[in-house]
């Protein structure tokens, strides 16, 4: 309450809270007259009272989300990605192009990837554009090279769905669903995959808090679908070098809030080349489950985010580096469990 | 390039330009060399030389848009929403709750918004939230009531589409279609509201750039549709007194990179009952064509937005603020044609 | 507290609380015990338990503020800049060079800006500069022209100081001291400012909170000087097409939050000539108490900020639809008062 | 140039460049027409041509500084802190409490960061603090307990400085000059310190862009001081969950981008003592020559920046994990030359 507000003022805001069911409590303080709003989420009478005569805040104290928080689930999430764990401790490496081109550099980058000890394979087939006249992805055919490229290499698959009309399709190829970060919040389309029985992984939206990004998680968990894996990608700040400014200390925010393993995107976030092998190792260190890391046969020729693709030389060199680092953390590379149940490699 | 670049990495640059089929056009400075590239779209390789060895930067010269911009299209577009004009000189105001709730709230707010000048209603019947808990809208139901609103008063309907399945049942209802700042960059949508013959109102993205903005509604138009206003709704800055930042100045930007109109909805932009006016009337003053306001019968027991919702008292002060405001600015107020052609008030 | 804290763990927070000596309150909710602290600046102990076991967060609810704040002086201060009164009513209209140049450029400039109906001449001598390579002003030589300027037109002097050494200096010319949006936190600069006895033009920090803002002028105000006028002029955001974001509605959250004036600057905020008209006027008509507009003799050859600069011609015009759009608001310019103590003009 | 610029326009720009001595080169693409200024320093132009008739936009394409670019300067800068050496790819930990606030404390502490391997004792005599209310620092005798730690543990000291008239008496004691985050574009300060002998820490502002960070070393640089170490501190968004956003991509491109060492600082970035030890991990494999951690015997007791500090045990633990990761990362922990000009410990 105001330092001024009249008796008036304090029995309006009184009654308002008691009138929708809540129970006030006054907390006189020094200065001004704090009112505590007991109840089943009080945060819904907040914009009620806000502007109330001698109202100067109404502050919300309990969270909007719930079942994407380690307080009510407190063990750590593992997602399965058709056998491919994500959460368990081991670190997952996710790699592969920006779009899928064409079959050739879709078999050539899988094999690629997978020798260097990937486990899961990226590659847009319906790409989400900032221009009309970019380049789309090719759609249903993009979805036919990446399941040939699975079955050729064991790599689990994941790649980005657009639209609610898309996701049975998609499904039908992808072991893993994407929501891309300009579909953070497209309610609807979180809906979708949450009734798609596939495992998530959610971007965080340019311009999403670490609270949005856990409500749109929450859509996702309440239809039914507990496998989310949240990626970290990058926020959209005034500095403008970097494409834009991953937010790192994400990664240990959100292991405490949630149970929900998390991975990092240090392609999209930062757009250069040569600042994602420092990213992509240091979101080892500060704990993430694993990387999203874009790999090209040719980056200087790729359709779309070659400034930010690593050839496939880069690619082994940065594997390189994961594995001693991995080592001196007590982690291991999560690997594609073979036909008869073993590890392909590691 | 780099000031130390050698020939050789000249000559690559050099090189990689012709290859893709344009021109390159070396400029010598005091400390480095810059190379021009001309022909067609040259934006398409700037990825592909960004991190060539001896590249420093690139950077684009030329528009990623084309239909939107006054440059390909100088005279200002004026959209038609079933007769009421926006962008043709006049003031409109577009008013209501932010979602439909009942029919008594819908009809008694239309009464008072169009006796107090409003041209447009506005009420959501598909309301995207942030929390999957939060009250969505009654969807059909919030249609038919709209409709209701729209025969008793004459006021023109605006609402919001979230997802490309509810374009049709919408635009059945709806004399222009709302594509939400979550919205901004969901393509299939854009490209749906584009197909679907109804003027759009496109809010600005949260984070979105004007560029980015500008590129949105250039989906529209490229897929047939000119009519589309766009609306500048506050993006998201550290500043966390105000629910987002009003852009204002996006409004003299706008005016003069593109021949769309600009309308301002100082209600979200604030989130605070007591700002709405004096940024209704900057934006006035600014030069916008027209604002979105939220005026509800009982803000305080709003089911959303009510800390930023006008009740029906200020919401005439605020139309007589605009009245006055408009006269000394030598523009007038869009008004709802009456059944006869004539003006029903203005 | 946590929704799983122990007793002991509440008990630990309670026990912290009064060793401190101030009073905890017990707030039990539905999912989470909320633990109010009682006292005289109970902020001061958020930094000590907000990382305690089992506490989720600590939310300040007084404001860190009071002098400055309408709640402690709900009058709304008048600051008289040696007879040009800032924040009764009048609107203030302060113009002039971004930079002192040159005696003749003063000289016609107050002419030009005086005879348009500008009540305080603004230019810089001491300029501090991103790149130490940029001109960094006249220094002494341009305080003289300034003085020379104001004997000439009668217009008061409002210009910057960046140093704590050089207040003593340029207080002995300038009617007002101006405080850069650089300088905005450095307190030792805020408080020889304080010390000085001259009213202070004080500009919102590139990214200052309106919190951060206020509490800058408290430093101001707690030395014993109560004349700051707050000056808006932009704030550091993702888009990059105009120079800063003029965040416009500052202007009346200031005003309901604060006593004092506050006025805006369109040149810096946008950082484009043909954006300052638009703005300007939308201060007026959002309550601003004046602007600060940036008029160069020749934009093209100014040595700094040209592209933002209005020539005499454009700041006529600019006067014009000021003048027209006063009226309409029932508000006055202000005049500088005539040696006789009448208005040169209005 | 706009696609619709006159022939009269163009010639109009041509003349302008070539009257400011300057030469311009015509680059016309498929839309429009580029035009190219060759000279020295040609941004300089570029507020003057920006808004002349038929121009849409003027894009710099030289950089605005120099002396701290790796073009100019190859090899990487070693800064000697009377002996400890940042950037000769050794990892700097440099540690201690926000504020000095007793002799105990500042020794305790001391004792502690040495004994855990720091070689740097961090703490702040003068304090700049947002409200003119909290405490500000003890000042002198603050800097007598910073001398006495340093002569009981060997330890090197950096302090931070607020105002020029105070750079003599800090470098009296200090190893090193802090320059803080609020007075990072405080150019005054910033040639104080140049001229001042010390090597200087340099914070990055709050919204300080990489390029604007570069520039205030180039001040510094300029004033003859080339021992610069850039601090990377977080910087201002729009997510509230962390103090600020540490932006530790930052560390790559600085590398890439200038000779001068980078360090970074969790504590202050974070703003959670539970974040201090994943960021600071990942400083070190991202790259960075060290980090600067708050380290205090009573964390909830502290005086100022208590929730980010971490206690003996908390330190000593984080100690033993950096050792461990520079170990797979072959790099040494920085060490105090003993006063036999040996290491007193590594």
């Amino acid at each position: 309450m105001n330092v001024n507000a009249t008796d008036e003022e304090v029995a309006g805001v009184l009654r308002h809270v008691r009138e929708r069911g809540f129970e006030p409590i006054e907390l006189p303080g020094a200065d001004r007259l704090a009112i505590g709003v007991l109840g089943s989420n009080p945060g819904s009478i907040r914009d009620a009272i806000v502007d109330l005569p001698g109202v100067v805040e109404a502050i919300p104290v309990s969270k909007p989300y719930k079942q994407v928080t380690r307080e009510w689930h407190p063990e750590s999430t593992v997602v399965d990605v058709s056998g491919v764990c994500i959460g368990d401790g081991s670190f997952t490496v996710m790699a592969g192009p920006c779009a899928v081109e064409n079959r050739e550099q879709m078999l050539s980058t899988a094999r690629a990837v997978r020798d260097a000890g990937a486990a899961i394979i990226r590659g847009g087939a319906f790409k989400p554009r900032t221009s009309p006249y970019s380049f789309q992805g090719l759609g249903l055919a993009g979805l036919d090279f990446l399941s040939e490229a699975r079955t050729a290499t064991g790599l689990r698959v994941v790649t980005e769905v657009v639209t609610p009309g898309d996701v049975e399709v998609v499904a039908g190829t992808a072991d893993m669903l994407q929501v891309g970060t300009r579909n953070a919040q497209n309610f609807a389309l979180l809906e979708a995959v949450g009734d798609s029985g596939r495992p998530v992984l959610l971007k965080r939206g340019l311009s999403n808090t670490i609270e949005e990004w856990l409500l749109a998680a929450e859509y996702v968990v309440a239809h039914g679908n507990p496998d989310v894996v949240l990626c970290e990608r990058g926020i959209r700040t005034f500095e403008a070098y970097t494409r834009n400014t991953l937010d790192l200390s994400a990664v240990p925010v959100v292991k405490s809030l949630s149970h929900l393993p998390v991975v990092v995107d240090p392609s999209h976030a930062t757009g250069h080349r040569h600042l994602v092998a420092p990213m992509a190792l240091a979101a080892l260190a500060a704990g993430a489950d694993g990387v999203l890391i874009e790999v090209h046969p040719d980056p200087e020729r790729a359709l779309s985010d070659g400034a930010q693709s690593l050839n496939f030389a880069m690619f082994e060199e940065l594997m390189a580096q994961i594995r001693r680092l991995s080592l001196a953390l007590d982690r291991q590379l999560a690997t594609v469990p073979s036909p008869a149940g073993e590890a392909v490699q590691g």
